[in-house]
């Protein structure tokens, strides 16, 4: 079994953000030499994402409007995580809808995607460094 | 290690359907010859789910409410997607809530599941072919 | 390969609940002798989840407002499972938020997490005894 671990650093300038990493996770994957497995790609922090969807702006725009919808930003003193010095409680949130991490074939050495796959980050609490783990193995 | 891929085709009659394809996944696990190890079964378009959860129908009724609730097809102008002459942004994210994947664990040969889980397919812009990815590995 | 396939038992006094499962997760990872390798965590029960997030008591609050308000237990009528005798639907909707399972890296022989990663589980349909499912494969 080969196994291969690499992180990506992210530090947006806006407090949220979807950004495209499939080109990075493509390129550990060749760096890797896996032919037949699987690739985990997660975020290590726990206001932000990373999910599979379409790389389209509008939709984009669409996701942040409905996840402020879903679990709104303000008032801040609706949430008791707030209490804590913190302003992030609603980053939390909308992370769970979106989603902690994917798992991604590979086959024939390649991510295994659909027509309009992409893996995105999503940072709902910017302007701070943060991780993306990047795991494969497989042989 | 051992690996085995294979796609699943789609094309549900109707735009909103929740398929069970746990009989298929199963016998792609019997045709693996994998005893101890993963298999991931992923949507491989952004406009429909993979999970697991109770084989009910008065459930599927009820996500398929609660899913227009959350994220209700019309107006259709209230997505900036649609602009693109598609009228699909509300299947994205309802396939965001419902997941784009799951990965069970196999031994002894078999799915590890509880006593209710199975493995549906989730359609929400559907009469069109799509595929569904089971990629096994293991010993 | 190495694998590992162990089950914890959980049954909550109460209807919620949400567990840090951490320290049994990582205890499982050491007995495996796997250095290198995923390891998936998943609830066996269909009303339960398993998921990652922070062990903040104030956001725990927060997490259990939020589904409630997000699929609220009542009225019972409002869903069609409920037809059937049960009275948990709510409980389907609620996990489906916050996910069946976490996929987490093994690196050096440990879980590879950022700062603030923990594993729970949630519970919202408790006062049973259930099942997670501790899955871990690698070198």
């Amino acid at each position: 079994m080969k196994s291969l671990t690499e992180y990506l650093w992210m530090n947006t300038p806006t407090e949220r953000a979807l950004i495209n990493i499939t080109p990075q996770v493509a390129e550990l994957v060749r760096k890797s030499g896996v032919h037949e497995g699987l690739v985990l790609v997660n975020a290590m922090h726990i206001t932000a994402s990373v999910f599979i969807n379409d790389d389209e702006s509008g939709l984009h725009r669409d996701f942040d409007r409905w996840l402020e919808k879903l679990a709104p930003h303000e008032p801040l003193a609706q949430y008791a995580h707030n209490d804590t010095g913190e302003e992030n409680a609603d980053a939390h949130l909308k992370r769970t809808i979106m989603g902690r991490e994917v798992v991604v074939a590979l086959t024939n050495g390649r991510l295994d995607f659909g027509p309009w796959e992409q893996i995105f980050y999503g940072e709902f609490d910017g302007r701070r460094r943060k991780r993306v783990l990047v795991k494969i193995i497989g042989e």
